[in-house]
């Protein structure tokens, strides 16, 4: 076996924003022995994922499930609901928005690219009055979709969606919603069907708390309907054969049996009345964001994102003084404390880091994140205003847990 | 939790061939903790399977792992190679070859289809003959590719690869020859390089012994070469960031990494000189498979297969007299003794069911099988001209297994 | 790791009666972490498993649970209930019978040996009525204690526990009664309460499907009180403290909390309505008892136990004809075909084999037990009257399982 | 299944001073199929296991490996070595002392206990001269046993065990000394043969990172010697049968199989020369200790162990100013931090609470303990002068761990 952990001793911290840590709640069921996808357990297995990742992504529609990581999801939606050459306006909110932006192009979109000049367009979230004085201009319609990323995991920046939805209405475009939720799915609030998106694109990794290989397109009637002439070529991808097996719980092709008894078990983790549901999982990562941002303002140090309103309840990104390479730092605290902090991208590569707190988290996984980079920023001489750490006590002790213990059962 | 497992006690015999089960020992595997894909120890990883895949497929060359189950690299093998409206040659053995078909067809690309009429077809191996005068006609060399399924999983037909290769040769032919080996790749002989294969390719769970999720495509410089000009729309499956990224054990996008544990552990398991090898896996698989045929000679039931070259050591198709319903007889076979068969498929549903003998068997567990349809078969009604189970037996009590017991550690 | 397994692929079959194949359902439970034995979560689990105990040993009265293996709880049950000296009657139905002889004698208590002669009495079940005679002739009432054993696993004689306590009670002797039943509880019927024993002994790695580690006394009100002025020096066995910390679901040292995880799963698939409960789980190990016993007749070879009522559900011997040496037999077995059978003990070491059939077993598993058996027989050369595999199908097709397929959850 | 965890989300912290947290990699060697323990694999596990063991308690002598937990250790080291009524001295150092002490007495032992007055004893580690003073005024070698504990569990003193060989030696006196290093073992340094020490208790829940279910004995010729003529009745426990069955890697009765996976695992960890051995974990505990009592002083809290030198590598039981309720502070804890802490025991039970930084740890998993209590103190009102956890990051940072990062394998 390979060796997975190079440190001699104790639990290895996983503070990036995705893959999250795995609960072993999880692990377990993915450990159940790998059964017939034809055979009569498996509709049952099936028919109940499609219905719990209906109700994670509040939608009264079809869920797409694809046995595929992330990116995959990403081509599924073009590819099912556009033709070669079409235009689509790409909003960049950062790293990942360009790269389905590039994404697009090869495969033959002609992509548009929105949004504010430079780097100040990594610092905020979508600016929905953006897109709709662009499509007010496009008399024409030519625009076929319009792309944007509800939690930009390069940069921290959680965007409004239902106002890019109001935007587009407003300009009284045809254009078709398309929403990467890859990092916002299951940590951040989302609501396909109440905020009028076509296509939502999410991933296994990140809330949903499973390893990655899963992946998902929901979908609106609208987009449906665009499939039905939309000309890129796709089988794999294609909704319609999907569509028509999942009536009984099965797929056209062999699905990824052992990520979706995981799937199964975090459908019934996030939904849980005993521990809020849903309206709970929101409720509990928007307050352990309060608490790491507090520990960077401590710090004196700059978070990536600056309108408040769009800072992340999934991850916060750390931007370094300048001078200190946060790769380094990252390096640094990784070699000595055990804990693996994300990436700068793109254009803020060595500018910043980012501590992921999606998914599986409680105060103290983050008090030993946070007394990790404290203890790194330190010895990799990095001036701080003060203690993060205290900070974050302060916070986490004055405000309690939105949901309570559960009861024994 | 849903229910897995609608039997009262004991383990599960999944015979069907494929999914196969999945060893324990790669379950565990699959249990380590996700780390970070971008992280020190994932390189270790990534360099590690990458090198165990290579050896399996027996090539020098690179072998792209993606995190998509095995529909996925059908779709790969094309889009990297070719454009739209080209025209290729495909082999029908049986039910999958003529899926790729579809596949390859709804991706706009010009399919023709081969092989002998009716469901004569269905019960032989590639004719490799028929290529090469479909070949030799094809003066202006308008054909761009030759598919071929190596082990048909819908028959148990496995076909001559190298035979060919010598037929697309011996018509001085450029097209690409891109094989199927999904479910024979690690439990039927195969040999990428030495039979001059330009793509193969395969996925994790059939000789793999994983859970599906993870599939390849194993290629040649001229594969390489093809990419470069194929205008096929790609980004998920594009093989040329998949390469550059390789080099240091990475991948472009978030790869599977639980099924990457399981994979590395596969590939010890596999490639174990203790167990004799790759060559001990595959002589071990042409056992078990003889032991099976031994059975449903002895029962007077025909195998799918006529041809006795081309019988699969991945799976044996059993097809039952006239009149008798093949989905009734597995479905009481399965709700008595808890054993899954693999049911007819396309043009044959009905009138056959599979046995698998693929990946993790040992005798014992094939008795098991064997005795399951024997009981079925005369609960079924079926008159059967003697025992399987005792054909079986005298075969494999005769003919000792290839590698004998290891030394203890 | 140690290598656990010689063989190079598939599944090990585990057929010696105890310890029998761990469920992966149990396995998983075992996983979960360990917590805080003094905590309120493990309050919870306590009083479940103390509660699921009483049902399965169908007593009303308390069960101990003791952190170690069988053999403790022989000892556990003499040092609370008897004092130096104490002469106990033991009756002798195997060599377990014998061994708890000797651990009694090595405690300090007057043991006397009953049964019938030679080996014989190694063929049968207890004789009650020698119990009567010998307890009539004790008009002391010096004899404390009369020790029988449910299950004899050396030889596959279940006694008749009833019949016992009759013979106590016909003889109106006081004496307490105690009972192993070790391999026998969970898989062959046991009344604790209802037969009137004083305390029965049983441990976790037979029909309750565990690991070994765990093990059990359940009590009587009379053998409470005996303990009350029981001299035996006692600390870790003693009931006392156990009984008191129990009320809260605690226990007064460090439980195996791990293995109380898998107890608790245990407890639930034994109990589960939709497969019969407890009765239906005896159910089936008669009818999985008897369709072994087909076979064994059908080869032409003895079984161990000659009284047809005293044939245990549990495991059967198999006599090797005059000449063969069993042990060979069985080392032949598992180098060739990765199936343990039980060795022969005591006084029939090299005369029989024992074939278990308890825990958690289904008609395939014994099938394929029976066939690597057969063809192990072959090859050691004994010659068989015909084919036991086929008499053995013959009875598992003609009568159906007690309990049908479970309905989809 | 039985909920086992109340709180919501996230990884309980269990920094109870044993059971400690199990780490991944031993659940998964743990969750290996049940073996025959009387088949050829078990005796290499066997083996291996025993010499891992004398590698551990630094033994040249046999190790007996009880499948019992640690309690019954201490049973079984007095009633193989000592006759009934014999006198022993027992030295309390705190609770679990005083329990050993009284299951002695409960053997039929006399026991005369020793060491310093009221609670002024529970504050430090052994006074070997008492002991010297207390042999010497026994002229009559009456005194059969000198025991002695380790490392205190309920206080979080760790005893010199060789200053106390050395007053036996200066004593010229030939009692056995017995030590209990249930807690110790594996975390603190120790040394069996080399400290001269007769039997050495200890369990697997502690520093071996196992779940509760096993516990040891070291042994001296000596202590063999006198076991000889060691009149305590004893059959479960009795040295002569194991030693003669061990010789070959197999047990008189029935081995907790699976926890000895999980041993063969945890030796491998602890022994692994990349991680610096047994010394570097001794090195490594010993730098956390010091990190958390660095806390425990900064927060203005006594700590229970007065002595600097008797402070334990293991624990550090944190004392409560008066007033405070310590049990109702570490409920807090549990309820809002999903923090297990020990609670106080015996004499000193509601004054104090116990960290437990045994096992496996790394700093950040001690950093989030001591912000769970810094908090936790706190909301109950607790006066601190400052902050332990600002204290703890100063020092782990500006002391580097004992043994740096592993290369990659």
């Amino acid at each position: 076996m390979v060796t997975l952990d190079f440190h001699p001793t104790g639990r290895h911290f996983l503070q990036i924003p995705g893959p999250s840590p795995v609960p072993d709640r999880i692990l377990r069921a993915m450990s159940h022995p790998t059964i017939d996808h034809r055979g009569p357990e498996f509709g049952v297995l099936g028919l109940r994922v499609l219905a719990g990742m209906q109700r994670i992504f509040q939608t009264k529609q079809p869920v797409m499930i694809y046995p595929a990581s992330g990116t995959g999801a990403w081509e599924a939606a073009l590819v099912n609901t556009l033709s070669p050459g079409d235009p689509v306006l790409m909003y960049e909110t950062g790293h990942f928005a360009s790269l389905w932006n590039r994404l697009a192009s090869r495969l033959g979109l002609k992509t548009e690219s929105i949004g504010l000049p430079g780097t100040e367009g990594w610092r905020k979230g979508v600016q929905a009055h953006l897109i709709e004085e662009r499509l007010k201009a496009d008399t024409q319609h030519a625009i076929k979709a319009v792309c944007v990323v509800h939690n930009e995991t390069s940069t921290g920046a959680t965007s409004n969606i239902l106002a890019v939805r109001r935007a587009i209405d407003a300009a009284k475009h045809p254009a078709l919603l398309l929403v990467d939720s890859i990092s916002g799915l299951a940590s951040a609030e989302y609501r396909h069907d109440e905020w009028g998106v076509d296509v939502t694109v999410s991933g296994s990794q990140k809330g949903l708390m499973l390893p990655p290989g899963i992946s998902f397109n929901a979908v609106s009637p609208k987009a449906i309907e665009a499939s039905r002439s939309a000309k890129l070529p796709r089988s794999f991808w294609a909704w319609d054969e999907i569509l028509e097996m999942n009536k009984t719980g099965y797929w056209p092709y062999t699905p990824n049996t052992n990520l979706l008894y995981g799937l199964a078990e975090a459908c019934d983790m996030l939904l849980d009345p005993a521990h809020g549901g849903l309206e709970g999982t929101f409720a509990r990562h928007r307050r352990w964001a309060e608490g790491v941002r507090a520990a960077v303002r401590a710090w004196g140090l700059e978070i990536q994102v600056t309108e408040a309103a769009s800072q992340s309840p999934v991850l916060t990104g750390v931007v370094m003084p300048e001078g200190v390479d946060a790769d380094a730092v990252r390096k640094l605290i990784y070699e000595r404390f055990d804990l693996s902090l994300g990436t700068g991208l793109g254009k803020i590569k060595g500018r910043m880091f980012r501590i992921g707190h999606l998914g599986d988290c409680n105060d103290l996984t983050l008090m030993a994140a946070l007394s990790g980079c404290e203890m790194g920023l330190k010895l990799a001489g990095v001036k701080l205003a003060g203690s993060g750490v205290q900070a974050a006590m302060d916070y986490f002790a004055s405000h309690a847990a939105p949901v309570a213990l559960r009861q024994a059962a």
